[in-house]
């Protein structure tokens, strides 16, 4: 089935999607391309790919499937680039961390008669840093990766086999797979995912600025401190794109947030505080 | 020199003092008191305390060191009780949270001629859940354990010598001690400890509220999601007396975070976003 794949963006998703397919016995051909020369061989060295390709769209062309693991932005551009000189007997998939941009251009630009087709996904694993030297074959395991897949899209019998293949390949990476409408992906993710993102990120921001100069702090802190801060060490390169393609989602959460601290903060002397309490060890309960 | 130990309250803290205590060498006697039967039995099964005793009055008499291990108010509470029957040949310290109220107390009710010791202590150590069966002689090793002690308090020289003997306790059981001003204690942990465990118990309520009911939310969320929840697992019962001892400093790290966060979410298009990333970034770079 699948045996040629291109890899686009060889970070840390990138270079564990090729890490994972070798370890669960893919045989085929890899060929990556990433924008910095440096991540490129970072990943060849490590086995995630075969070849790296200067030519992304030659690249695209010679595979069956390709797999763009570039921040959104990178993503939809090269979907406009890629619609151009593919056909129905490619696949094109993506683990970005947004659905509801990629999903429309995936409508627009792929999955009619005569084009390649394009499989949206989502893979819910990552680490608070990026980076090719963090590629992990095991990334995916136990994860959930999502798909926001459209039924009604028409696809040539190639791609439909090709979709079949690379779901299973997903699964023989370790994930569940589970498809979402888009729209829910978005709003879901924001809250399970870019909240406490956003919120770490905060949180570590005005620590800084409160505690960052007392020499005790670092001591004092303890476990708690050190997990609700970790997420404080994502770099902004890989939420920019996010922040900017699922705003209103996040800004929904934010506010709730907000909301709720106030409330909280009101509340620390009343009985209000129990059933605030009683409410968060609820939902820590099945996890 | 320490020859008699009384722990009062054997849940999480007085648990893995007497158990921290056995497994250091120490090898004198310690005697329990505890509000419910059950978690006095746990910690007499475990090895934590030797005997059980029903009168608090009696068990604080005969020994020389009482480590007040009860939530805040009941510390207060017991430092009131114990100081009208303790003398000069006592030592009292606790391990509670907060500290300006204890601070307070320690220097009316004790700490001078003729009257026992108090040293206010507050190991940085913890579980998201209590109770004597999560007891653990590794609890204290490479914490902080912290101290408010006021150098102007007098006292005999029976109790300096027992203070110095149960700061080389807290050391061999594996702490560093900090000496800090009362106030200050109280505002560091504030942002440190309190504002974290507060900001996990809103976030889980608040999931809890708006996914709580989605089937696929368990699947979805990954690391980030569990740790920045997981002290939403905390029971009101542990936070109760925090929030009303320390209640102005927590409304203040509280109110600095929701405008925090509502910068972050009117600035999420902005390049503003950037630079709170690198702060966040900043923190956590020697942690």
């Amino acid at each position: 089935m699948i045996e040629r794949i291109a890899i686009f963006g060889t970070g840390l998703l990138g270079t564990s999607v090729g890490l994972a397919l070798r370890a669960t016995g893919y045989k085929g051909s890899i060929v990556g391309w990433n924008r910095g020369a440096e991540g490129g061989q970072i990943a060849l060295d490590a086995g995630a790919i075969d070849s790296l390709e200067q030519d992304g769209l030659k690249a695209g062309r010679e595979a069956q499937v390709i797999v763009l693991a570039t921040p959104v932005f990178s993503i939809l551009d090269w979907m406009e680039r890629l619609s151009g000189v593919l056909g129905p007997e490619h696949l094109v998939t993506d683990v970005g961390s947004t659905k509801g941009a990629i999903t429309v251009a995936a409508g627009r630009l792929f999955n009619r008669p005569g084009q390649a087709a394009f499989l949206p996904g989502h893979p819910m694993a990552g680490k608070e840093r990026g980076g090719a030297s963090l590629g992990d074959a095991a990334l995916f395991r136990g994860a959930v990766w999502l798909f926001t897949d459209d039924l009604s899209w028409e696809r040539s019998p190639q791609a439909v086999a090709l979709i079949k293949d690379w779901r299973e390949w997903v699964m023989a990476m370790g994930s569940k797979t589970l498809d979402l409408e888009p729209t829910r992906h978005d709003e879901l993710v924001a809250w399970v995912s870019h909240l406490p993102q956003f919120l770490a990120t905060a949180l570590s921001a005005l620590l800084q600025q409160e505690v960052g100069d007392a020499p005790e702090l670092k001591d004092v802190g303890g476990r708690g401190l050190r997990e609700m801060t970790r997420l404080g060490a994502s770099p902004f390169s890989m939420w920019r794109d996010i922040a900017h393609t699922n705003t209103e989602a996040i800004q929904k959460t934010l506010l709730a947030l907000e909301q709720r601290l106030a409330h909280l903060r009101e509340n620390l002397r009343t009985p209000e505080l129990r059933d605030e309490f009683e409410q968060a060890n609820q939902f820590r309960k099945d996890m």
